[in-house]
């Protein structure tokens, strides 16, 4: 049994961290931190719990993080970068939903974060934590940083195109779509129901910080720099992304299905739909899966990859959790073969 | 292991009666029916099962239900009462999703659903699934009648206070509210995102079928008829169902948090929120539980009492797998205790 | 032309004041108010009005408020009441559409509100602006306090019932619905999109500030106290609000029909609707209509009146303009004869 | 006064030209016809019109449609091309808002429609209805092609780049977003709200008929072939298109802000936001606008345009009006300039 602390309690990673923690076999949350609500229920600020967890947050400074074998950070970025040394030299290891570890290059995370790395020491260390590119490493690692909502939909979309060295990497496109819960749970004009219900809008387009992070892994799977435009979307629902993702051919492709298929065909958590099919986000709603289909219009030089992902789950706590079976020894799949909930 | 049939599965009950047996350690479905989709991948129509459950829909013509050791009918009013005299017959226990067998007077079948019943001679026999009100006889059942959506969260409301012989039997008010699943998933004008999007309204408010199953679940509980003024309406989301329960109090309560808390001691679904406080929906998104909060607003006699379900959970399949679990001995609550997607 | 200020002009009710005057033909903004957005281009913040206004938001601390005929307040409770002596002094006309003027008893604000009036001398004169129940006061008005949404929909519902004296008054119970519009446009954690779509709750069922309003409207018409239990809920929608109506009959009602219809004969803005019909809140999205319908189910003495508005015209900025029109003896509908939008 | 009539009027391109037609002071509907309603008035299936007219639902072969200036189709794809001959022949003049006049070649209408078209020969005569690239024909028109919904949104933020010749003709792509209102008011399982509420997909990735539209009127500005990948997606939300564009630069663009405000210094619904600001859907709910704003990520090669719309307004009735304005010698924007309606 592993035994788990969570810090940052309070927001949809927390929530859902501890929503699918409830039905892991393995680990059993001691402890969940929040400085603002210290003392409270967590079933008293997320009703779903009532009846399941009887727990209450604690203060972070005062919680013996240090008897859990393992802390998720889900807090925001900047936080766990000030704790992370502390809890690894202490024998605790770490999985860190926030973006302190993602960037290899601390001036990079200081050109998109606007602030110095507490701790460009540990940069190194840290592994990556998707685990259909860095499964190995995963299972050795101290340090997870767990990477971001776009970026593992976009990557896993474009994954086996760069593998196979079929499209032209100057020219990428991300048109991404995420549902509002990927803003978090914090009080602000912008996401109020009646600001973003029933409107579509971009926003980011000029440069989000989840463009370094899909590049640099983006560039190591193509071996060299990659040319890439994302532009987010925000749509009106709570879960889900959905990423269209466009490349040019620059060799003939062979069996582009069968290139899917078989550069997945371990990943427990990738499903490859059909040739020409279009995956829906609610398909994964509450689910760890990644579902991806492939277009190729009029037999054209340009593909068409669509890859949906429940951004709380495969892009956040879910992956979490397939880090943390990983780092432990477990089924990869342990506690995350729950369907989804459509409708 | 229970070998479980279900007899109509291309709608919301089926799917999600598919859902819940996936995470049932005890029971494993065995066939699946549809007349329309007969020889279809049941995961070509609902994706999120793809990787989860290999299974064709068959014809239930030629589909031998008799191996099952239970049948659930998830079919429109009209169908469960054509089939299941042989069902019985054949040593098959059955549960019925749809409105067949909930109204033990066939007069009154006959004048809500405008059809003459095919067995009423089964009436008497059927149990009407509500295991707050009848456990017992649910687990000696060969044939349970699965409880209306509005029906349950009404009557598990309503039940605490009837019980006590507390309020006015002959004003009761239920002000209910449906998220759109309830209607269905079959073609049709009304339930178009573009017409019941963005917008709020009451439906039936003159009689409603649901109208004479509360009413006859009310009355034995108060041993005697009551009046009851029923108005469902129509809210522009998926899943849920709020019912805002009004009562005149004719005798001093007492403390009617404890009423409530004592009434459902033993119901590992219903819960009990603490006095004067608003359930959400969301809450139980997924999940079996009901979630009642009472209010005695300016200490008046008008009670108010909210209570919420899952519509396709506890007031559908998450129900029938409850009344699975007492048919065959097994812990009520067995496949049951995930928690609530929240958000 | 009437020279119209409007002070706190960036939420909800400021910017669709602003949007039903860019079509009226009798009335022109010179000044729009914001402390903190001050010198801000309105369009700016609000892009629908790109094109159609040129103006910008100044400090209503150095605007020359006295250079209007008329000022509207779309502040937060508790501004206006410091402001309009000095106006009305100055021989400007003030409409507030906050709650500073509605309710005539000051014990009855400061209990439900929380603070001292600071300017109770002016509660006698203020004219509760419901142009179906206080025409001829509104149109000789200084200062008119607009309703709130509820209070809007509510009264108009039970008003024929009890001008007839045809209802139990003191068991009146309005269960009301609203969209998240209703909530403003302020940061907050509970009507963030994550958090209020796709969920349906009741709120301060307990006590409503709506409540002493609701029922001094109600009183005045019933020429007596009313009993009334009010219980809002939150839809997951923008706009609209939906309120159901019980009353139990005390006497023969005769035609209701023609009761409902004959009360309302010669308001432009009550649309009667056929009997046993179903109002949709949004057959009225951006209208100033208020449509009804009348139940009585079965036939029996508990009677349903389902009254819809939007909650940002009818329920504010309209009905503010309606009363504006009066005001100022223009045609009471100028310039709200718009079409709801729908879809 | 215009004499006015609608073929097809159930739908809601029809309910939308006739909310707008009641706010214009040059136009009267005298007729509105529809095969399956006959005789049922208006105001019963379209609520939003009761007070506002008074109409009934008439047959289309029984109707005089000889007696109008002008007959809008608002008919499915395929009935005008019957009935416009006649109408031509008998000195009425035509818009037809669905697809039988769009294309130019009458191979490819048989491509993407399926079906031989009635009436080749006045392909060369319609025009295609976009004002801001054909006005002087449709000032002159006898029949006008009213554009699809998408075709407005992304041709309107090609065409400065295309004009300019600033961009790589053979890779553009268009990722367009729909709200659901664009699949019309028809019974469907797939545009439910249970089905398309939460949840986000692509649909017609492959290949959906309204690219030989798009590629039709770019090569016309580009004076020669383009390559063009268009991927539509599916908003849970009822109004609103959003483009979302991406071209390759090939020259020194110079100054992009001023190369589109130039480009659309004279259109009166075309407005060009602040360089690198995001144009919300709901900014033009309701209204005839298409807003456009420009980004260049990173300062590189790929462009990024983006562009709303309101489907049913600039997407289909305020342009048909806007091209009835034009052809009647009226101001081009009589009747269209209310304000979108926000939140």
């Amino acid at each position: 049994m592993i035994n788990v602390g969570i810090v940052g309690g309070t927001g949809y990673t927390g929530v859902e961290l501890v929503r699918l923690l409830m039905g892991h076999p393995e680990a059993r949350i001691t402890a969940i931190t929040s400085r603002s609500e210290s003392g409270k229920a967590i079933a008293d600020i997320f009703p779903n719990l009532r009846g399941h967890l009887d727990l209450r947050f604690s203060d972070p400074a005062t919680t013996g993080l240090d008897a859990c074998d393992l802390v998720f950070f889900a807090t925001p970025n900047g936080t766990a970068m000030q704790m992370v040394p502390e809890l690894l030299a202490m024998g605790v290891r770490v999985i860190d939903l926030a973006a302190d570890f993602r960037l290899e290059d601390q001036a990079q995370w200081r050109r998109w974060y606007g602030i110095d790395h507490a701790c460009p020491e540990l940069l190194d260390e840290a592994v990556y934590g998707l685990p259909e590119v860095n499964r190995d490493a995963i299972v050795k690692a101290r340090l997870v940083a767990n990477p971001g909502c776009y970026p593992t939909a976009v990557s896993l979309g474009f994954l086996p195109l760069l593998d196979a060295g079929l499209v032209d990497k100057g020219t990428l496109i991300a048109d991404a779509k995420s549902g509002v819960s990927g803003a978090g749970r914090k009080a602000s004009v912008g996401t109020l129901m009646a600001e973003c219900g029933e409107s579509f809008k971009a926003y980011a387009a000029s440069g989000h910080r989840h463009l370094p992070e899909i590049s640099q892994t983006l560039s190591q799977v193509a071996a060299g720099p990659v040319g890439l435009t994302f532009v987010p979307h925000l749509v009106p629902m709570i879960r889900g992304i959905h990423a269209t993702l466009y490349a040019r051919l620059t060799a003939d492709p062979g069996d582009l299905q069968d290139l899917f298929e078989t550069r997945y065909a371990h990943q427990p958590f990738v499903d490859i739909m059909p040739f020409g099919t279009h995956p829906e986000t609610r398909s994964v709603r509450g689910a760890n899966h990644c579902r991806i289909a492939v277009h190729r219009p009029q037999e054209g030089e340009m593909l068409v990859v669509l890859s949906v992902i429940d951004n709380l789950v495969k892009g956040a706590a879910g992956q979490a959790i397939q880090n943390m079976n990983l780092m432990f020894g477990l089924d990869e799949a342990n506690g995350l073969w729950n369907v989804a909930l459509l409708p």
